[in-house]
């Protein structure tokens, strides 16, 4: 199970639950700087659509990526994309500070848009992407994995919003991975200008499900520290982030991300959310049940009624993909608003801006 | 096991293991404003402490008292109690505005003092206190229970202090607490002026665990917040508290507490620990295992080598009580030195100071 032992190449596979016909929507996958675009890839042929064509600078990265899709046929150039009138959407995951620059040549092209997170490392970028939207009506969509391509996540998305736990007051988030082979990540990971700082990277996940379980539309920044406590010869990772929120509705977020998840855990990381509200709890334990069971997606609810522990592995399935393949098709919202996307990413933007530099 | 339903009359009993003979060390309780008083009494009766009076102004709380430890005498005042040479200590549980002053008495009164948390309510009370201290060289305790009195926390001292993960680098403490009847809860609960607010009164004990597991012996609070989302019948009572600090060491701190344990939630709150190390983690589930197991003190370890689950319930014991006991008898801090007990307070009462109030 190496895919599990490295949150870089973990890519869900799901049950394939096609919303169109074959032929009725292709894509093309570029810049396979993460492993973040198999899953990104995995979800949109579940949900039916069809894989055309593969594009990145590096032969090995085609290659690879071939290998595992042989429908898709490798790109001379990202234009050569771009060209394509059969091409509706376009698949990326690039190196963070270059995802926004893509995705603005994509939705000029006339194609949506479905970035790896983080999607953007500035506010620049963030400014430049709305007002592209906004000309070309086309959608700038993210891959905030660890709720959409989680199925407890995706359950307690439910729960929540039908009032299981009454009103939300916190979303608390520990988003620890594991770093690994440090020799074999790329360059990139290690360049603050290039990855955008632990909150913006990893705390990207952190910040949608923050909107999502809260019904928060926005937020401030109210505390954020990041720091690079064992890491020292790679003095720009840092390898531990965390932020505090105060939604518009009066609801809080707490959010911790780390790169120490340690050699002995049977996963990349022992992700955890909870979320807190006036009449019960949830727990989301999503990857791994801790010294319990190496299994993914429990969720403990605990309510006016009593304690429950549910494992929901294959139980709920990623909507997602084909709400969004849908999406693009009928100019629809439903898999998730553009301003949500946005705002998730405008918070992780603030919350790094705002951040001291602890250690 | 309505004492485990609610955490203000969760008194833990432990195995007796005396530190001394009969009749080497007298004691008295006083104030019985809290349930507090009667784990503070069991901890010290377990570990061979005489217990010889009990004072309260309400003579039904004397009553249940002397219905529990029949050998304690009514005193007809507190000044019977401090008047009388054979007591070395008085333990106390009073209105948390009022355990400052009656520390002040105490000391005065050439014995030791061993209150209820949080142990002040304002700063001045805690520098009149450090006067006293300074003057008398009598102790001034602190029954920071959640981590005293809990066989799990005081497991987890050990394993931190011994390096076993590593250097901390966060501690996060989840503090939940059941309400419960509200109408059985004596009026100063309701009153912010009496109980301090809610990171004053149930977050020191958190900060307490935040000094122990960290290393710090001093800390910023970079932020705090406190609300009231739940009970608007009684305004003045923060149901919901979180604050963050940076130790001198660079490590640390989150803390959410808050009244929100739900009615089926089989004890009275899910209480969590999380200590982040640089080579591990450790968590603990105090009260329950939820959803899982309806027993106390789950540790769960993950490492280098593997990820532990272990229940140490019965295995640790609270060698607190005995090495107090010593500590008053032989001048010595084995215990908890005074400085961290006053730190732990200090904190406790600057997080209040700094919190903004956000519902």
């Amino acid at each position: 199970m190496s895919q599990k032992s490295d949150g870089m190449n973990y890519a869900p596979q799901g049950k394939p639950s096609p919303v169109v016909k074959p032929g009725e929507f292709t894509f093309a996958a570029a810049f396979l700087e993460h492993g973040h675009i198999f899953g990104q890839c995995n979800g949109l042929l579940e949900a039916g659509a069809e894989l055309k064509w593969v594009y990145d600078p590096d032969p090995k990265k085609v290659a690879d990526f071939i290998a595992k899709y042989p429908q898709a046929k490798a790109a001379r150039s990202f234009d050569e994309i771009l060209a394509d009138p059969a091409v509706k959407l376009v698949a990326a995951a690039a190196v963070p500070c270059d995802r926004g620059a893509i995705g603005g040549r994509v939705l000029e092209a006339g194609k949506d848009y479905f970035t790896d997170k983080a999607p953007f490392t500035t506010l620049e970028q963030l400014a430049t992407a709305k007002a592209v939207v906004a000309r070309t009506r086309r959608k700038y969509a993210v891959y905030y994995s660890e709720r959409l391509h989680v199925e407890s996540a995706m359950f307690a998305t439910d729960l929540v919003a039908g009032g299981a736990i009454g009103r939300v007051i916190q979303v608390l988030g520990l988003g620890p991975h594991r770093i690994g082979n440090k020799a074999a990540r790329p360059a990139w990971f290690f360049q603050r200008a290039k990855y955008g700082g632990i909150l913006c990277d990893i705390g990207s996940h952190q910040f949608e499900q923050f909107l999502t379980f809260s019904g928060a539309t926005d937020a401030t920044v109210t505390h954020a520290a990041v720091g690079n406590y064992g890491n020292p010869e790679t003095p720009e990772l840092e390898d531990f982030g965390e932020a505090s929120l105060l939604g518009n509705n009066g609801s809080t977020n707490y959010v911790r991300v780390d790169w120490f998840t340690p050699a002995g855990l049977s996963t990349w990381g022992d992700g955890r959310t909870v979320i807190l509200g006036t009449k019960g709890y949830i727990e989301l334990r999503k990857y791994v049940d801790v010294g319990r069971e190496k299994t993914s997606d429990h969720v403990y609810i605990v309510d006016e009624k009593g304690e429950q522990h549910l494992n929901v592995t294959g139980q709920v399935g990623f909507r997602f993909f084909g709400q969004l393949i849908l999406d693009c098709l009928n100019g629809t919202e439903k898999a998730m608003t553009q301003e949500h996307t946005f705002k998730a990413a405008e918070l992780c933007l603030r919350a790094q801006l705002a951040a001291k530099r602890i250690a």
